[in-house]
């Protein structure tokens, strides 16, 4: 990346992030009678992050000619379920994780009782915000859009990954079986953050969906192994969790099974065929053009 | 209650147990790719339970001159959401139950991640349901459904009635504070039941809607001080779970608040509060009328 289109990049980061907290902020400071569960969900949401799946967003809106605002509800929608699941992940049972993004986790700042209501609020949330009134769009969009996300964040996506990588820890998995539990596991909710912010533009043709979701699945798969690439050569004040946390836990990854070497090679190249999947596209598209070489660039 | 109301009521109750029974296995053979989630989620939903929420559903279409069908996705969806609070909420991190209708607990028969990951999923699966082709609803109505579920089932509801419930742990209630509590933790989904069914119908008028609340309300406090009561006079047979168990754990319930005498005057009151706000309703109506006779005589 070119240092110009790295200070696109940033501005725009740094807007998108800035737009879902303060969607993210107003929807957790409404009547939530319970105090503790309120402060709870506002830790467990407010605390930072790259906000990746609300910028792709975003991103996508711009691509296919929408505004930012339109996709406000969508990118906070699929944070919430991001922040849910990151929440009921680190509990003791599952991964059994003491930090997070630097901070303790909520089971740790607060109680496990806590850390699993807040979780089960966070994802009821993400439904409130794709379901309400004062959505510009059509109500059969709208619906659409429920849909997918209900189906991207359960047993059909994501939860279902989960599961699949606990039956996993110890096992040899075949680099098919490794793909099939990340197409779930991560890969789902960020197809979705894609189709949902090209959705909430109101007036993206099918070809265009066909192409973002083709975008999505390329960089989600790159954002995964990127991920097993960072955890054994980032250390952990970058990390923000401990490093080398995914291997210890004999879980398999693609370094792992690819070595360094091999698995760079694999992420810049699905780099590559998300950023092919939106040619034709317009100039709007570039901040995912940017995206796709940013996921394989991080450092954290 | 007559012995021929009975008779019909038991009737109503089976064929709407039979319903939702179907809609529900048949939602959980769907194609989910790990198979310990998917077998845990069937474990969780379909072993057996009143299905009260659904048939309230049920009643709820049929006083409004809808049509039992009409209701299988919002009797199923409100079934899931309650499915999945028993299975967080039998964690050892929080009730730490090891029987639910008389069968180990999911964590007991799995392990406590399974047992979260089922609760996550089947929270999803319920919005799934009422956002699905195939509903016969305006996609208006749809998505009302959808906002009105998400606001009870989370923060501003059950969940966050399960959090004021801890938080009330070793306090002493006012009987206020412990109406309020109840009315999020169960009283919010049970409304939901009802007015999910009313607007499943699809003609429902907005004086009908407000007298099903009306009913709801009534009938979700009458259904809490009955199992209060149920609490101390039950046997662990008959309840399906340790008998005494909530006072056990010192928390405060009607019983402890005005004794069984007083209480048991309370729940009767309710239920014949919630049979009046049905005045004028059509005889389709005598189910729920039924039910809330029923809720205040029932033994478990």
């Amino acid at each position: 990346m070119t240092s110009s289109n790295i200070k696109m990049l940033d501005e725009f980061l740094t807007q998108c992030q800035q737009r879902v907290d303060q969607r993210l902020a107003e929807k957790l400071d409404t009547e939530i009678i319970s105090h503790t569960l309120k402060q709870a969900m506002q830790y467990a949401c407010l605390g930072g992050g790259k906000r990746i799946r609300p910028v792709l967003a975003y991103g996508s809106a711009l691509a296919v000619g929408g505004e930012l605002a339109a996709a406000d509800n969508a990118a906070a929608a699929v944070e919430l379920i991001h922040s849910y699941s990151l929440v009921h992940d680190d509990l003791p049972a599952m991964d059994d994780d003491d930090l997070r993004r630097g901070k303790p986790t909520v089971h740790k700042a607060y109680d496990e009782a806590t850390a699993i209501l807040v979780g089960d609020a966070l994802q009821s949330l993400a439904f409130a915000l794709l379901s309400s009134d004062g959505e510009p769009l059509e109500a059969t969009t709208s619906l659409a859009m429920v849909h997918l996300l209900s189906q991207a964040a359960g047993a059909t996506g994501m939860v279902g990954g989960q599961s699949l990588d606990f039956e996993a820890v110890g096992e040899k998995l075949t680099l098919e079986q490794l793909e099939q539990m990340h197409k779930l596991k991560t890969g789902a909710l960020i197809r979705c953050a894609v189709l949902l912010g090209g959705m909430s533009a109101g007036s993206a043709s099918e070809s265009q969906m066909n192409a973002l979701a083709d975008y999505a699945d390329n960089i989600g798969l790159a954002f995964q192994v990127q991920d097993d690439i960072l955890d054994v050569t980032s250390d952990t004040s970058q990390l923000g969790k401990p490093q080398g946390s995914d291997s210890d836990k004999n879980k398999p990854t693609y370094v792992s099974l690819l070595g360094i070497e091999q698995a760079t090679e694999l992420a810049t190249s699905l780099s590559d065929k998300a950023i092919a999947a939106l040619e034709g596209f317009p100039p709007s598209a570039d901040p995912l053009r940017e995206l796709a070489s940013y996921v394989v660039s991080r450092l954290h």
